[in-house]
């Protein structure tokens, strides 16, 4: 089975404000290094807007943050992602004509990428007012091999005329980050973050260096035109910005190839980003662009080899799938001062920030399929641990670490903090996505160098930020992943968690006890058996709220005594009910943004009975508006868990077309990386059934009732394994490595080389035994 | 019985920054419509920091208030009560020297503050670095005759020379409001509220008359310097600053004589505040001064029989008790444009903003002693309910009226709203003292015409926020009285004062059924029998926080859950919390700034009982702070409810000495006045054990030991009551009006002329009884 889905292309493409950004957004090009935003080359008119942004993962600089009452120790600071240089400009001129989609005639017009080969695309065929036809095909690629190198290579065939051709390629450093003032979840305030240091020309080459304002870093990008036929070339230079002018001889039936190359280099990730970016771009000169190209797709093929699904039986979900599981390596960092932002490097939405999202929704994908992205995750982390311990000391704590909610570089850039900082969950989800990672590889060594610190310097906040009371442990006045709901006591997410996460530090701690450096690790951050003990009462002690008469977990301690609100009733233009209610209305009422007791039962499954489980669910997913993209996958994944197929797959259909659909209407700000994350847990821990546990992975495959068959690959330890799931049977085969011990439906088998199980019987036992 | 004390002054002027603003707030004069502070009208050098502030009540501007994340429904912009014009620069030249504290040598220096007179006074001795001695004494006032008006009556005196002296007066419209970036208190950016308009030259006296950036308002400040002898006069002027130079010979030993008078209007009162301007002043001119500082003492005369309270053996206390009472004359707005500000007209703190104070801490004052005073409090919300109705939609409700938690002209202005616009409880608080003056009073045409339309309006809020649940009414996410503990769910004193504002709404309602314009109201707010019914049942179902092992109320659901804080533990330096602490480690910490469940029982004492009272003030004074100016008089009124005389009377001396010694470090913003309206309840609740109740007025008189006697006055319908306590006994006199039912100690007497109390033996056997 092959998955020939990997080109997702929209022809015809319509010219308003709407789908001008949203394109941008969908067809952006990035590698985890870099990621720039498809505008067209040559621009909009004047009154069209346009994100016309290109990033660099992890590179920031600080704006204020004026809080209205300064209280202390709020983010008075924030970090933000920067719009560096716009290198995508390219201008055509035909005498006095100018190629634009905006006058003349747009004969054909089409753009695409293709997920194989790691390139988007455009062809445009137009006519201009005075008539001359001018055929375009525009191959763009941010580069896998080389992760500071961006090209464009721009053909063009003058249809029906020869003549004078003239090619304006502009580098222009005064790129703007994007303002919307009325929504809080883009900035409101334009500023000129970057200053210009110097401009310069160097081997036909435009090397534009900048500094930030108040980070103190500088980043450099250059650009170099390759016109592959005789022209004459000129330069207009001022401090900021270099156009290259070629001009150039065009006959007709005939094709003029400009291959445009940009490197970015900056300093968080090079001593000397202008030296650098003068190698980086000889380096990508010295590859032929067919070789650039070849590597990409090489890349592109190891990648899918690892996390390809194939659904056999609908080739539109099976497109939008890899379309997801494309941009999740486009989006996520390949080093350790990056990491992946819920937007990924397509867009100024969050300003780049990295939150939970990372933990909880992308590295489960990254885990089982490229575990050493799920390292590097994990190192950003342990990088930014010193910040979180200072975090811990402005909130007040004498001990541990608290995660930022937000960040670029460690700090917090929470501006609510009720929505923001108050999520200490962050501390659990990023201590549950280390043991996930361990259990899934049993990579002993991460967890000695960074995750054991990590983890016992987080569960440490637990016992500062709780309280025992009457032989219970409580959590108080924190926020738990649903923001409809701030400042709470007892969320049940969070203690179930932190429960979690300190049982777990007690068993690492016992893990870990024999190996030699492990004293000191404990010298180093002062850990006393007193405190272990500490964790493993707190644990066993820790409050989580039932209500026996629903037979349900309350979200918080207070969460029943409010009114309900029946969403039904909410006017359709009213969502996100965030941008249309005050907080305190929306805490006041029983509705939530996203899954919260959803998402604990489906984390940490064997806490709860499935009837609890199940009650739950019923229950707040008529309380829930999935104004968040957080939503749909978790409700999907629990809805295949507690056998309702029809739901899980609506959720997972809604989830898998998020942006492709634009269903939150807001993709032009850039794709939702963590949905897609999401996704892919819906289709391997929903209809799959997958999980993660200490003795082993499970699977309880189901199948969606309009799907022939789907089949993924699980890394586990040193192997990994093929699923394939068919209406009689499911087949579990081990593609390479040692054996290894799975259960399927809860029985368990050794699988050595191919394990069938029947799949039809066993669905049908299990779900007639639970309900 | 006669209180002498009534002069305040400070010999020996210290001239450090602390203590020239401390006394610049400490000696300002105001008059409920124009405040002004007592700088020297000379100046200060350059380096030395001054409040130079002029203020009307009521009169603001909109300044931004930008949220760091813009969530909807947030206010993002606030009024600021604006400096208006400097009025009060004297500068004496005596050839080229100029006079100066702080250059040649002060011989003697002092300030004071005649609270029978109403005026403040300035004393100074001093020898030029050339050997000129000069006195000076310098009379100000605001007068309560003519409230626009504002006086200084400086006199000079050569006391060893003969010479040209030149007075130069300024008028300067450049006046800049206060900025302190580091304390959330004060406003944190510096802008230009008054642009000019004119400044004119009229009949020897300036005019100059600005505009409010935003608010569209407009004032006048007028100043005519009046010479009493021979002297050549010109002006400087320019567009918003005009300076008056007077040239005069001076005698050994003869005085010379300068009246400079100002006035202000402005646009919210006076259709053409420039006109209304030149009307004031010539008023003022038409007057003579001597006849102008008689008016200011009979009207003091006449404030002082109504309310003074006099102490038999403490002349200190007596004085501060005495300051305390004359800073509220000062500071209440004498029109329904405006209010009394927790810092009243003496500085920029709280940006002359109006709060639950005025109905909680001061209204109690002047329902007793000027009842008058509390019906133009009453008009003042009454003129800004429809506002409160918009309030209550932004916020989400689909009906009643929500008060803002602080304003000025009725749009709220908190910045950070769980410590400010979750503090529903406003809403029982305005109602409550809108009770408590028909309880003083029986005035029941403001109930009719304003007063239940508030009450009506207000109680249905509550039916919008709470919710029945389990068959009890519970009032989740606002925030109580204590701000170290935001958006919880059913706080004791919230839902307290809901409960019994909603059962007063019946009652109002029954109270009121028989009036025929009653039906005019009940339709104009479509208000339904069913709704009273509603509030009837949630009165009835209003859930109480309490715990049965402690016998307490817990402020909160959750408040017991919490750690306890050893606020022993916490430096000095660290006080107040809020200036030192995350937010969310104060939430989570069992610390309170000030009294909440305490303060509920003391309003509303019928509630509990005092067992349940002692304990609960056992608890919470262990762990309150007292960083709120609200906290020492409510904990000693409670303290002595409950018996604790020492207590109390500690409590009651720190309150009585808040602003004179400056115990708050703050004093330089302005005074306290809720401060000093506790101050005054802690003598007449606390010590006199007056209540005001539904059958009458009560008394519970207490003595503290080291006083042989204290009395005071209330007012009580159509009468006014003198409560003298001695030792032995207590006596209640009728010194006007019809006979009253009182209860003392819980026993009933007709009070036809005079009551005697044994008040030793009465007490004794309360506490016996109750202990």
């Amino acid at each position: 089975m092959q998955n020939k889905e990997s080109i997702y292309s929209v022809n015809d493409l319509q010219l308003d404000n709407y789908n001008l950004l949203l394109n941008e957004t969908l067809f952006h090009n990035a590698n985890g290094y870099i990621g720039i935003r498809s505008a067209f080359e040559e621009g909009y008119p004047d009154g069209y807007e346009s994100i016309r942004g290109q990033y660099i993962n992890g590179f920031y600089d600080y704006s204020n943050m004026q809080q209205a009452e300064k209280l202390y120790g709020l983010a008075q600071e924030k970090q933000t992602m920067l719009n560096i240089a716009d290198t995508q400009s390219i201008i055509i001129h035909l005498d006095d004509e100018i190629f634009s989609m905006f006058h003349g005639t747009v004969i054909a017009s089409k753009r695409w990428v293709n997920m194989d080969k790691g390139v988007t695309g455009r062809y445009v065929r137009w006519r201009s007012p005075k008539g001359k036809e001018l055929e375009l095909t525009i191959t763009r690629m941010t580069s896998f091999h080389q992760l500071t190198l961006f090209t464009i290579t721009y053909e063009m065939k003058p249809l029906n005329f020869s003549g004078e051709i003239m090619i304006e390629s502009n580098h222009d450093g005064n790129a703007l980050n994007y303002v919307d003032v009325n929504d809080p979840r883009v900035a409101a305030e334009a500023f000129h973050y970057l200053t210009p240091i110097s401009c310069e020309l160097k081997k036909g080459a435009s090397y534009i260096t900048s500094s930030t304002s108040k980070s103190q870093c500088t980043v450099c990008s250059s650009v170099k035109n390759v016109l592959l036929q005789e022209h004459d070339r000129q330069f207009i230079i001022d401090n900021n910005n270099a156009i290259c002018q070629m001009t150039t001889e065009g006959n007709q039936g005939g094709t003029i190839k400009l291959i445009k190359y940009a490197v970015f280099c900056d300093s968080i990730r090079y001593e000397d980003c202008r030296l650098q970016a003068g190698i980086e771009l000889e380096k990508a000169l010295a590859t032929s662009l067919e070789s650039l190209y070849k590597k990409q797709e090489d890349y592109l093929n190891e990648y899918w080899k690892n996390c390809d699904v194939i659904i056999d039986g609908d080739d539109e979900l099976n497109l939008a799938i890899r379309y997801n599981l494309y941009q999740l390596i486009q989006s996520v960092g390949k080093d350790e001062y990056s990491n992946i932002a819920p937007k990924g490097l397509s867009g100024e939405g969050y300003e780049g920030h990295f939150f939970w999202d990372t933990e909880m929704y992308i590295e489960p994908f990254f885990t089982i399929t490229n575990p050493s992205i799920t390292r590097n995750l994990i190192h950003y982390r342990y990088s930014i641990l010193e910040m979180a311990r200072e975090n811990a000391k402005i909130m007040g704590h004498s001990q541990g670490a608290l995660y930022p909610w937000r960040t670029i570089m460690g700090k917090e850039c929470s501006g609510y903090f009720p929505a923001g900082s108050a999520q200490y969950h962050i501390n659990g989800d990023i201590a549950y996505s280390i043991i996930a990672y361990y259990l899934a590889t049993k990579d002993i060594a991460l967890l000695q160098e960074k995750g054991a610190e990590i983890i016992f310097e987080t569960a440490r906040l637990w016992i500062d930020t709780g309280n025992f009371y009457h032989g219970c442990f409580y959590i108080n006045d924190v926020t738990g992943p649903d923001e409809y709901t701030c400042i709470v006591n007892n969320n049940y997410y969070t203690n179930l968690i932190a429960q979690y996460h300190l049982n777990w530090a007690v068993k690492i701690y016992n893990l870990l006890s024999n190996d030699e450096n492990f004293n000191e690790l404990i010298h180093k951050i002062d850990l006393k058996e007193e405190e272990i003990q500490t964790f493993q009462v707190a644990a066993k002690g820790m409050y989580l709220p039932y209500d026996p008469e629903l037979k349900i977990n309350p979200q918080d301690d207070s969460f029943l005594q409010k009114s309900k609100w029946d969403i039904e009733t909410i006017p359709e233009s009213n969502f996100p009910l965030l941008l249309h209610y005050h907080p305190l209305h929306l805490y006041r009422h029983q509705v939530c943004k996203q899954p919260d007791t959803i998402m604990a039962h489906f984390i940490i499954e064997d806490a709860q009975s499935n009837e609890v489980m199940r009650n739950s669910y019923e229950y707040y997913e008529k309380i829930t508006t999935h104004d968040s993209s957080l939503s749909d996958c978790i409700f999907g994944i629990m809805a295949a868990k507690l056998g309702m197929e029809e739901k899980a797959f609506q959720y997972f259909c809604d989830s898998a077309h998020l942006d492709l659909l634009d269903r939150h209407k807001n993709t032009k700000h850039g794709i939702h990386t963590s949905n897609m994350g999401g996704n892919y847990m819906a289709i391997v821990y929903g209809f799959g059934g997958f999980r993660l546990k200490e003795n082993g992975v499970c699977f309880a495959p189901m199948l969606p009732h309009k799907w022939r068959s789907y089949q993924f690959k699980v890394c586990y330890e040193d192997s990994r394994i093929i699923i394939i799931v068919e209406e009689e049977n499911c087949y579990f085969k081990l593609e390479h490595g040692s054996a290894k011990k799975i259960y399927v439906y809860d029985k368990p088998f050794l699988l050595e080389d191919t394990v069938v199980v029947n799949r039809k019987i066993n669905m049908k036992r299990k779900f007639s035994r639970e309900i």
